[in-house]
């Protein structure tokens, strides 16, 4: 194998599969990342095993020339040292060459590094995935759906299904729900598909973030196909791979409240800054809780109580209340991620009682909505 | 108590102080800040008794008015729970009062914390230091001389000495030392002073490190006064106090070789990236060492080897070279600790001997010297 290539298409290529490389795998050639050079361009590959990226960087596109690929071939190379090396070198070109006994050469202007490598047929073979029944989403969408959803995973391997992400795919619909048993989220869009099957798969929370790291903020369509115990998410020079997750996620759908006694409008901005303050003095106390109450015809009241350290209280305006007067407590930080994934200038908080979910959603937008657990203590 | 200041200048006084204030210290009223508000404005202070540092914040200053006091006094906050409020207040003006039993309230738009404060009366005094034995040197020159030693200080507590910087101040010349025993940073400048006094004085890399950070980037005077144990930095509004190091510093000027046997200068940023890859290779080994040797009239050669991961070789053309070929080992950090330190575009590296410690000098400049011992591996 011997090729040159541009400096930056590397580094960033290179950035992009580390993503899937952990110095903590227990089959040591994943510590590494697989090159393979072909006629067309240079494939990158690298895995942890629950989640494999491929980036590819083309000899030409639109024109312009990236590499130049004087003998096919393929080597897996330490990652870490890979990745350190190529981001360091001194020149925008850099030559690659691999020798007999997987000795590999990389030159940039007056700097030679030799690596061992380690031969490429070693390393494990990424699924095979036939591409039909794709469907499409755009960058951006995919990514707020991905970020709207996943905080509420659970971090606990109690019931591991609660770590993934419920994606059901119905009628050209996307539903996106995660849910660690105190608080649920959830996300609906519209795809492209041409296809009428429906889908009820459950994706690692990790998964998700690290997709969401590597793809570009713009509104390219990404194909998602999905097969038994694989997902892959396809854009022009990238390939991720997650497995899902093994068992059934719970029905949610009877969790979702279908009315309320309770029903306001707040400053989304305002609201999140006063439930922020009120946490600096519930983080002592009873797990991060603040008590809400309404206090008149169009104001609510936050407050927290930190016996040792002192109590907080602060009253916010509301455009609207209609229904009973309540009281309620709840976990700050359950508020603040609900409050950040909705993004709307005004929320909408609908309650059923004391003692009952209440939801939280933008106004006039049944596209998302996001459900909390109160906890008892009024 | 009772006083209404702009948000701004509280938060950026509090996070003056909290630099000083340490969560782990055995003196539980250090873990809160002083507030006194006098006639002439409020004054905070934190410290964790190494490190002491006072911030004034002016009722009026410039024709601006910063704050007004209703009633003068005294209280101890927390100063973790008071430094992320303050921050997190919704308005720009904030009113603090202190109601009977300590009890502090802070007022901003429709916030109101109330914590539980200390009698400050509790707090410990700073030291009492005469202002006599004054000397000056601007803001910008001082941050160059902590940034251009501090890095060098030992952070082993074998010799305790050797954790400071010594400072000594003669004629008007002020030179800081500091030396790991492994290598040595030194820096000369003139001050202004109107005493004829000599100090020679050991100053703790911490509490310089933090001194650094508090001052801002400009040319202003910052006074400096040494007692027999504290030294006191002085600009308009803060005063920061350190204490000394007991014992001795060694005498330094015998390690520094006034003659050499090779000289050679090379680009500073050139020398500088052909060491930080050749230790990509080198972390593994013996304790990050590369080997340097002159292989033409007119270049070097920089090299490591990690026989598991591979080898790196490289040569710089260097703009002079006077003397005896040489070949030597150094550790790579304390090379790039120097030449980050040097900051200039050419350096001069004057060798006695691959056994011998060698320098590293900006050319024609006497004020600044960085020395690195070699390491036996040739």
């Amino acid at each position: 194998m011997k090729f040159v290539i541009q400096k930056d298409k590397l580094v960033q290529s290179v950035q992009d599969v580390m993503k899937a490389v952990s110095s903590r795998t227990t089959i040591p050639i994943l510590t590494g990342i697989k090159i393979v050079a072909t006629e067309e361009g240079i494939t990158l590959t690298g895995s942890d095993s629950d989640i494999s990226i491929e980036s590819f960087i083309p000899v030409e596109e639109d024109g312009k020339q990236y590499a130049e690929i004087f003998q096919t071939g393929s080597i897996v190379l330490q990652a870490r040292f890979f990745s350190e090396i190529v981001k360091k070198l001194p020149k925008d070109q850099v030559e690659i060459e691999v020798n007999n006994y997987s000795l590999t050469v990389i030159r940039s202007g007056s700097a030679e590094f030799n690596l061992n490598g380690l031969d490429a047929e070693e390393y494990p073979r990424l699924p095979e995935i036939e591409e039909q029944n794709v469907f499409k989403i755009s960058t951006d969408l995919l990514k707020a759906m991905i970020r709207q959803t996943v905080f509420a995973v659970s971090t606990s391997e109690t019931r591991p299904i609660l770590t993934g992400v419920n994606w059901r795919l119905e009628n050209g619909e996307l539903t996106s729900i995660a849910t660690d048993s105190h608080r649920l989220a959830l996300r609906k869009a519209k795809v492209e598909t041409d296809t009428n099957d429906s889908y009820n798969v459950v994706i690692p929370g990790k998964s998700l973030n690290e997709l969401s790291k590597i793809l570009d903020d713009n509104d390219e369509l990404v194909e998602i196909v999905i097969t038994e115990n694989q997902i892959l998410f396809k854009t022009k020079n990238l390939l991720f791979f997650s497995r899902l997750l093994d068992g059934n996620y719970p029905d949610t759908s009877r969790l979702i409240p279908t009315e309320s006694k309770t029903d306001l409008i707040v400053n989304t901005k305002e609201f999140l800054q006063a439930i922020d303050r009120a946490s600096l003095l519930a983080r002592e106390g009873r797990n991060n809780v603040v008590k809400f109450a309404i206090v008149g015809e169009n104001s609510v009241e936050i407050s927290s109580n930190s016996p040792e350290i002192g109590k907080v209280v602060e009253e916010i305006e509301t455009k609207e209340i209609q229904g009973e007067e309540l009281k309620i407590s709840f976990s700050a930080k359950y508020m603040m991620d609900a409050l950040k994934a909705l993004e709307g200038q005004e929320i909408r908080i609908s309650f059923t009682g004391a003692m009952r979910p209440f939801l939280i959603r933008i106004p006039d937008d049944d596209t998302i909505l996001q459900l909390i657990l109160p906890v008892r203590t009024y």
